[in-house]
């Protein structure tokens, strides 16, 4: 088209496409450039402004690299990541949340019982509950990706002062569908705020705390995998999390405790000798359509 | 919001802002999360698809450097760019167009009548008109930016036989509003496809081919600077530009002349000593308001 104009742009942007495109690519493309172009007329979007947004991308490419993902970090505080999490979650099972950009893959073995505090100072708490399907029946041999942050609300990958697999580990759930470890009650932390998401969320008053969480990846055979995170009631920032994670479902309760309280089915391995917080936590998997 | 749900992260979004934001930041934040919203929900985006659009990103980001704009390329490619020109061009001036992702800055100076083309072969093009306010009275001290492709259809920036100025200049117009000056007939070309924008048209069965153009920054003392390009009639890509960049107005027509032939007002300075075509084309400035 010679005579492109602002009003026929997206028309004319699905006449060039190519007869044999994959009908999910030509539906997904035809939405995406559909609000692309109401966005720019809704707003009368300026050339400052867009290269403004240009410029903002860039910066996000630049800050990026293999453990620091911005344009993760950039779809968490749109909302855009919890809002896919939402539309696939269904009701059935426990929801799922962010994944956030701070997980990594190849986390050592922590077996029941297990400890992921190590040296760390801080609040004991003992973490357990049952994988189980719809139903409520056990799930066993299903496998628990966990991470969280350190006391100082960084994850490993962010932290200079922890190993690779610092607050990481892989548990396994026996016959009875149990899973169980001790570490540090999680704190609230702030997501990065020294790259272009940063500016963002300074830009619109926004503050940039989570509330503190632990995060679980479970997945078992025969189900659909279940990228989640829970999170205590008592959180400061728990209406208010800067990446929208919170789901009601997903709110947990910390239950103090002294060192000779064994919850069901636990075994503290000796790792903890003081009072601690426990949070039970059940995982509910949807089995796979 | 411990509730945010598929239906009001909209709404919890702007609720997140601080009271104080500039309100054009918000209209602008609203409408892009408005969008990206509706644009998720409308497809029922997929975690998959989530995860192409963000190593979508990631790898424009690692692509792009100071020479190679991806994100520019991405916003060409979908119209943006087209549509932000379109939104703010109006119809007394003549029409802008797409900036695209090779321009440079400090281009030298090239004197009326002066030649871009240097050692190149090809045919020789005379490109000339006056730059003239919106009553059609000539404009003297206008700066012209100008560049194009060498005929290999790579711009300086892209190719390691030109050197940084290749087929790049700048002309300041006399107290007649005249510029003028010779060159090689630009060519058809394509737009860079070997990173992630060239994926997306291969996924949708889209050319990359720009019909041929000259590209013009225009700036003048008391007018809107003029972002543009001109494009002959007889390109077999001018209906189908891969960037939206055609605009009725833009186009022109060569004139094929004898080397004995000089144009109103053009001082040929020995450059041209073959047959030629002309191009002659006026640019017209918007006062600023």
């Amino acid at each position: 088209m010679r005579n492109v104009t602002a009003d026929n742009i997206t028309d004319v942007f699905m006449k060039y496409f190519g007869a044999d495109t994959d009908p999910r690519m030509r539906e997904v493309m035809k939405s995406l450039a559909t609000h692309l172009h109401a966005f720019a007329r809704d707003v009368n979007l300026t050339h400052d402004e867009w290269r403004q947004g240009i410029k903002f991308l860039e910066a996000a490419g630049r800050i990026s690299n293999e453990t620091r993902h911005e344009f993760v970090l950039l779809s968490d505080v749109l909302g855009l990541s919890s809002l896919v999490d939402m539309l696939h979650s269904g009701t059935e099972g426990t929801s799922s949340s962010v994944l956030g950009p701070f997980h990594i893959s190849g986390s050592p073995s922590l077996p029941f019982g297990g400890d992921m505090k190590r040296h760390y100072d801080g609040e004991v708490l003992v973490a357990c509950g049952t994988v189980t399907d719809t139903a409520g029946n056990p799930i066993a041999g299903a496998e628990i990706d966990i991470w969280q942050t350190a006391p100082n609300g960084l994850y490993s990958s962010q932290d200079e002062e922890q190993d690779t697999f610092s607050f990481h580990g892989i548990q396994t759930t026996g016959p009875d569908g149990r899973y169980g470890f001790s570490t540090v009650k999680p704190v609230s932390y702030t997501v990065p705020t020294d790259g272009p998401v940063g500016d963002i969320l300074r830009a619109t008053g926004r503050h940039p705390w989570r509330p503190s969480h632990l995060h679980y990846i479970v997945k078992a055979a025969g189900f659909r995998p279940l990228v989640t995170e829970i999170f205590p009631d008592d959180d400061p920032y728990l209406d208010q999390d800067t990446v929208f994670g919170v789901r009601g479902d997903l709110v947990m309760k910390y239950a103090p405790h002294p060192p000779e309280f064994f919850p069901n089915g636990y075994e503290l391995s000796g790792s903890v000798k003081e009072p601690f917080l426990l949070a039970e936590f059940d995982l509910r998997l949807v089995p796979l359509a």
